[in-house]
């Protein structure tokens, strides 16, 4: 669909970890396989996810800040992605417009074929919905002919929606049971990267990758599928395969 | 996931004809790629889906089954699929133990790596719920390692849901449009072996094939693709692609 | 889409006193119009919707079905309808294939415009379930060509669900309001008719009825509506009117 | 509802093309029964809809806006409607307060008794939410009592839903079956005055309005359908006849 | 969950009278039992729901708010809780950040362990979406340990939803039926404070009262319950109890 | 709500094991609690879940059942239940009249607050499903005062689903966390018990254990629970407190 010859990837995260945690496995994997991978961060998730830091005797916003772009970055490089900050602000995240025509901008550069980011309505975490409306809007405008002439529409990249904490909770159905399996130990390398900040959760996710792993195997996949990540798409799939 | 080396589809159709309406590119698609594609008809559609015979002048119940047996024998061979008949009756469908037992036999000897059948629930067409239950409770049946140690225990195939005539009052939300394109006229050549008795579908059929592969286009197909059939997954797919 | 000159409605009850709480407005006004209405009563309701009757000293079975016989035949006859009774058992309700049939050949008699039945999934009745189920599979095999040609297909009438008790829990979502203003003094007769058995529900059904004729006004209709009943449509309506 | 004696239709179209796909029937049966019928298009879709427009050497903004203005305004005429556009930019679509005040301003002006507009949530194209959402809310500004004390507020009229161009994709599922049969050769021929910018559409929305009239003889509507339009309601229809 | 003694409810109302018709009973409850509860009303709905008020001969918009703001204060009286006016607009509602700023205060100063407030898609009223939007968004950033740090970060408080006019068409299924028989003469006396504006909505959720009563009996309920309120759960409840 | 002076909670398990993987917190926390906790087994899971036994060589259906009786009557003692076997089949479960007179007559007996079964809709495996239908029919039927005259009517009891393998993928919502912290090493020893049939799932079910307690503290539940059943309800609950 694109003229770039190199496949690509784009990932829209609310917050400096999220990209980390639910979708480690798949940019690993996307980059081994010469995806050009990259991660657009919406915010640094300071204010609501950096309880570690905010721990620390002294500790101001701008460090908070500067230590999750470290981080961010450190766990991007490891899962072999690009990354950019976009610094709008978290709890809440506020899109402006020049947010959104960075995001066009980024889409039509770029080409991806897939889109990863959050869910429609997680009633935990509204920062999360509005990355997906984000991913939404912008994806529609970067695909409009007359938007901003001298640089290349979009095609139609699948919206692949990432697992959130409570999935049932946040309405998420798995329809895509992704064998991260070769790289986990990427993911794992990349989760603790980000553990200053939220520690605790590389074992969490650590047994979610094998439960989401036996239940892939549940539905067809070779026993030699230990890790999954799961996802779900927001438009159908095309293709000439049945299944 | 089968010891088989020719990949295998099954498709359970509660009537004679819907396999062709609703599959038949998909079959002729598996068939020519080298699939071996069974179709079980649960009931030829001799009351409820034939009105076109019932209007020739002193037409029969066995007149019905046997023109129906041999326009869906056509079809199936014009496809490439082998096809058997269970003659459950129709209007309503009454699926006893031995078809289950039938069903769940095909299932263990042609170990299908995807099964093809009707949505849950369609309110027009009570058979066609229950052709989806037998489908579901079969293949239960068929993975079970106590069931008949004879036979092989069945793997975890995909169960796709064909397109209903009224996809949205059927709750028939299509998450696979797959590209009929290359196959298109063999399915039309199909669908005309049914046309003694449903001749209006044919055009029918058609329309709706060229509007979901525009549908397909706009979800990223390439523009080469003019015809597609929807499906709806009962199950998420597992795999190595982020798609 | 009848050849009948006279409009028809058909009511399936799963218990001898539903059609009166649930459905007697809706009943009452057809049957003003010129409606031939006919209930067909699956059970007495005798096992578990007689508590009433069970609380009098040596009540019998025979004489709770007796009793709610004659309560229902005086409720049938205030709203102005036929009434019959299949005493099929309740609590649980079983629907033998004589059953089917006995109905498939009232509705090809009858040729309704419209069928008032249950919800499909009422968790507190199963009965519910199985009324509501039973018409389905009954108006299809009625609209089978080759199912007993001596007999009128049937066209595609409409089927109302009329409210549950609990219409929420049941998944109940009403799509029309039915003004029946003009027949609430009707409605109560009937229901009176019936309040041996379940007394207490005369002044909540009344209730009822007010709440519903306030909402009718909230979406549009005239303010002299004072009553009215929720139903919920299984199929599209089709017509000339954008309304 | 109104003291206007005229029946009244507002149809609120996020681009200036969308109100004759998907309406174009609704709109002239109205119009040749006398209904006043008035077309606001909140953009002209000139980025995003204009593809054709974009492929003519040395388009500019201005110019596909008055080209977009000149097609929609001949098709509203054919269609014997009135139109106005409120120029609010497209892809994305963004609605001020200025526009929600010009809104209420027309509704309460014209008392329409149905507004037609775009669906909820429709994944490919926010400005169509955006559209829907400004339906509802002006809707609501419109019946407050206390907005504007110089005009009369609103009734309670019913929003009708549109068809999208993927229908369960975006949850749409129709309740009213629309027969345009008698006006379908004066859709095909406002469809004609847009076709510079979309060409391919007037026969693919052709043939989705057979599909639309099969479906509607399914349910119920006589043989002499041949085309119809779906809709979804937002609200309970309320009145007297059961059906 | 909080370091403060005093259990805390927080009610978040769109409109001054919302609290008192569809949350008095647990109000008064909850104050009764010695929880601190604290209204905020995000307007008073002078404008969508002061009919009554604009009736008067020369009523202006002050006049209106000074009345409700009157009214209201006094219901909140007779339930026992607090009650505080942000006077944002009505018809529609707008929500700034110095509004959001001060709720997520009241949030970390109160300490609630419950949330009440409107349900999330009513299609007839936005202001209520609204209404709920910001309850789910200020929890978030109460949350937050990055936010405020002189104040203490918010717990995880259940948000109840209250019910809405028509609950089926606004999606609300309530999964708590609270017996607030004990308190249901002061819920009336605060509902009658109110009834300048809209007296005949006194009986109206009188009656509704009665009827979620029967249902929470037909739920397990003792009989000694006549008087219910409807709400329906954010979150998973948690504890030792299964229940 | 019974006259019975001990708290009675009563199981429906489609298969030997299903109670003690996915309900064996629920089932020791009630018993040390000092409830009548007792386990009505459908079937003993002989076909299709005994994977495990079925690898002995000269395994017979008769050893097979015989050893799942005794594991699941092991792990019965340990969680402190009483346990019976109906030994109605499996893949396919076929429950006759007289198990549902069965169950019916241990509900009355019992008088059960909880009832825990399966979900309503799991596509992998209908006996669950047939499970849970079979649990509300024979609730139903003994709530019915006309039922067997000689023992008493069963109240309201609360139906809670318990979590399936693939919960999302099955409709499952959990509404209720339940804090099994006190009693996990109970139900590890009883999961041990069943280890010889299905031996990898103690660590699956302990890491679920696990996580759900993470889900717990985020939806309120003090710090100190550290492993969690999940549940769905399926009425709403009824009471005087505001959670």
């Amino acid at each position: 669909m694109s003229e770039n010859t190199t496949p690509s990837v784009l990932v829209i995260s609310a917050h400096a970890a999220d990209f980390v945690w639910r979708a480690g496995g798949a940019i690993a994997l996307s980059a081994q396989r010469g995806s050009a991978v990259h991660v657009v961060c919406l915010s640094f998730g300071e204010r609501g996810e950096s309880q570690g830091l905010w721990k620390q005797e002294g500790m101001t916003l701008d460090r908070v800040k500067q230590t999750r772009r470290e981080q961010a970055s450190a766990a991007a490089e490891v899962l072999g992605a690009s990354i950019e900050f976009l610094d709008l602000g978290d709890y809440p995240l506020r899109v402006d417009e020049a947010a959104q025509d960075r995001i066009v901008a980024v889409m039509r550069e770029r080409q991806p074929e897939v889109l990863l980011t959050h869910v429609a309505n997680d009633p935990y975490n509204r920062d999360h919905n509005l990355a997906h409306e984000t991913t939404l809007l912008t994806r529609m405008v970067a695909q409009a002919h007359g938007h901003d002439r001298s640089t290349t529409p979009l095609g139609a990249p699948q919206v692949l929606k990432f697992e959130p904490h409570q999935p049932e909770v946040c309405g998420f159905t798995p329809d895509l049971l992704l064998d991260i399996t070769p790289v986990f130990d990427v993911k794992v390398k990349a989760m603790q990267s980000m553990s200053g900040a939220q520690g605790h959760l590389v074992q969490y996710y650590t047994d979610l990758g094998i439960r989401r792993g036996v239940q892939a195997v549940r539905n067809g996949a070779p026993k030699t599928v230990t890790h999954a990540e799961a996802y779900q798409r927001t438009f159908p799939t095309v293709g000439e395969e049945l299944r």
